[in-house]
């Protein structure tokens, strides 16, 4: 792993053990189920990434991330004690950890040398699995299906993100431009509730 | 993976994109998660076969496999908006996609050279953990609890395919007739409502 | 796999088998259901840190496992309709699993030589995720979000047996210390209602 995909996982791991706790927050788990859940909200999808692509799963072999998850996730727990949070507060680390899970996981497959597609959808797995998995542990409806625009954010950034490195643009430049965009665009979405049609068939 | 095993997994990923769509389309998901759920009932079950035996995940060193679920995902998504199906028609697709994905996982363990039982045992999880994951993201009880013969009849197949095997008969013949076999059990058991006995522990 | 612990997992897959069936006997499965909750519930969590670690997954080299897991389901299956239990019986054999589990997944993840904090993760995982998978099939809250001490006792436990054999304690003295620990510890929560205390943020 380049060492630029290695912190941005690093802040990935944090920002999405902090949303795991937030949202935990308004139920009535005990503390160890809350650090479970910041546990699997950061890793989840970076687990089923390197499981899918068998690589050794990246906090087996360093567990710097799995102290980064903790520290993050007891800080935003005590932090959410001290300061009244509105309840939706959690969606802004969420993006954040879609944007760079989604960097970091399309870096990782392209590394692996996997064909196009395959590395975009890593992308996508890497970004928004651990959020899958958070809300499926706390019992809420995935975001991912939610209405406004979420994997089709990750998915769409992380084929640009593999046009422009294609392309021969700066890998570091192109990563911060689609991590960027990602949370913009995922942001906007959800201040305008903006989503794809829906459809129903007869 | 011989060719054979090739061609009935590709089609097996088709019928069960095809009837992940069907069973979607009930619900109110966008395009992208229409797109989700197709492509987790057509590439579950062959990937956590493939997690369990340590193999490459088939579709991670193809991404034929990618752009049939999508292409099978698409078109019976549009198909569906012109004729007007009956409620129920996605089990046929699922029954054709229980039958293909246990002979396939069945044949890949098999040439892993692992225990008869795990082999089977690989033929069921490849055959129904697809669709489980489907319904489990639909939202819908799993169709293997729901009472008619469904992981039963794949297991079955699966052994009298493995028995066949080790008895010297040819091995395309034996998927072939075990595949008609499963798939016309499921289905004589859907219309009949055939199941196993169920029983309560006091 | 070492001879001992060879052994308690062998133990640990049987008890979990019988509880999967006692939990799953509440509900309307057939038979097969309820062998497959069985193995889900004797198989999970061992799979998944085998998954992680990048170990051949223990149950797929040797079938002895799977036929432990059927004839312990069975046997429970067939005496529970002799004799009358009380509902909550299946906690005891899942205290056992959980207590065993925890002490071979970390005694499997010490031999590999990863980082001390992701091996007490690992015996975690393999005590607990087995019941997750278990509950989450049959519907019910998973025992370890239940609130009383469950996946803190595990975690307490694997990070003792990790300092003990740290210090130079002889390991097969230390495992078997851990897992009655481990097992008592859990019954005694259960007996007097004894959990973390719970949190909300604001």
């Amino acid at each position: 792993m380049s060492s630029a995909t290695y912190w941005i996982t690093q802040l990935a791991v944090a920002v999405s053990a902090a949303a795991g706790v937030l949202e935990a927050g308004k139920k009535r788990f005990d503390l160890f189920g809350m650090i479970l859940i910041a546990f699997a909200a950061a890793l989840g999808g970076g687990s089923l990434r390197d499981l899918l692509l068998d690589r050794t799963v990246f906090w087996v072999a360093d567990q710097n991330y799995l102290l980064v998850a903790l520290g993050a996730g007891l800080a935003t727990f005590f932090a959410a004690r001290w300061v009244r949070l509105p309840a939706n507060v959690f969606l802004i680390p969420d993006a954040a950890g879609l944007a760079l899970f989604t960097v970091a996981g399309t870096n990782v497959a392209l590394a692996m040398h996997v064909p196009w597609l395959v590395a975009s959808f890593m992308g996508v797995i890497t970004g928004v699995m651990g959020g899958v998995l958070r809300d499926v542990l706390c019992n809420e409806e995935p975001l991912v299906f939610r209405g406004t625009l979420y994997a089709t954010v990750a998915w769409l950034g992380s084929l640009l993100l593999i046009l422009a490195i294609y392309s021969g643009a700066v890998p570091g430049v192109s990563a911060i431009a689609a991590g960027i965009l990602i949370f913009a665009v995922r942001l906007i979405a959800i201040r305008w509730d903006i989503g794809l049609p829906k459809f129903r068939s007869r």
